[in-house]
């Protein structure tokens, strides 16, 4: 069995996961999500003052050599576990998940296209394309509502690593690796279509 | 039978036309491939030296009316006959083409996206994004060499108009329109194949 490999791309906010997720459940038994969050370095020997401080948005913040290991398991067909994060604690979470491999893995995060291990990898890539002062609106609700952040320690991130990191690490790979961009990522039901489309002709 | 339309817009060799040209060559007999430049407005009626001096980077440079009128048609199933035109006169052409109407319309063209009653009759609209230094070389070489124009005029009328048209009336219906955008035309393979697919899957 081949197995294709879709990764998706985009700053934070762009909706990548929302279209990540709507392709996950339009393919159902045969695809895997993973979102690349969850390969952030285990910094657990680090304090929690220091670990804060942590630039989150440099490719070095990823277990990169992980993701790229399990990435060509399940291009083999194997099974993978696969680690957890904890947005609260800055910490590797406790459970790793088991994950089969399936026809077609979906990989998504903000650093995919800044690792040329990870893109070798990808046969289809996606970049989803949402206006910067979309994606930190939407960032600030989130970050506010879900993860019990303050207003000013979500503004003073975004303007001290977010936006920097956003113009070095995944601007530039927009153009000089996409396949498509997508604007407006989970929402645009024309592009959805045409992704999912040419999945199920893939593996049909 | 119903009709689908495809609209591929970009900027001045951006390679639009050699993308709906090869997706024309996938469909073969069930497309047909219009392109925008062959509605020109008939300036007949000017002088020449009136005539070069037209901005032709400009929504008004073109019949649109005309153009909607023809994929009403199109769409309704009924058949057209679609004017040419003559760069090195800029006249339009005395032949007018015959057209029957097919299952897949293309139609291409660098203002497609600033004309609203076009965009609405166009059920997938793909934007080529190529960059803007990429796309002067390919213009030069090819005014130079097959249109029989000077570097000077081809290097004055991109400055003066090409350019100051293209972010006017191109660049912001990118993101505003596209349902897809697609980083170098017709030699990205992948997004080629993703586009086919889903015609394919839509007509079959």
């Amino acid at each position: 069995m081949e197995h294709l490999v879709i990764g998706i791309c985009g700053g934070t906010g762009s909706g990548k996961t929302t279209l990540a997720q709507k392709i996950y459940e339009a393919l159902k038994d045969d695809a895997l999500h993973i979102s690349m969050d969850c390969y952030y370095k285990n910094n657990a020997h680090l304090p929690f003052e220091e670990r804060i401080k942590t630039n989150y948005d440099h490719p070095d913040a990823f277990d990169s050599d992980l993701l790229v290991e399990h990435v060509k398991k399940l291009k083999e067909g194997e099974s993978i576990s696969y680690p957890t994060y904890d947005f609260s604690t800055h910490l590797r979470g406790e459970k790793w998940v088991y994950a089969e491999s399936k026809k077609v893995i979906i990989i998504e995060g903000i650093m995919l296209f800044a690792v040329p291990e990870i893109v070798e990898l990808l046969d289809y890539k996606i970049f989803v394309d949402t206006d910067a002062d979309v994606r930190i609106l939407r960032r600030m609700l989130r970050d506010v509502k879900e993860r019990g952040r303050t207003l000013d320690s979500v503004a003073n991130q975004y303007l001290e690593t977010v936006k920097p990191m956003h113009e070095a690490y995944i601007e530039p790979f927009k153009k000089r690796y996409s396949d498509i961009i997508v604007p407006e990522g989970g929402y645009n039901k024309n592009a959805f279509d045409m992704i999912v489309s040419t999945i199920v002709d893939k593996i049909k």
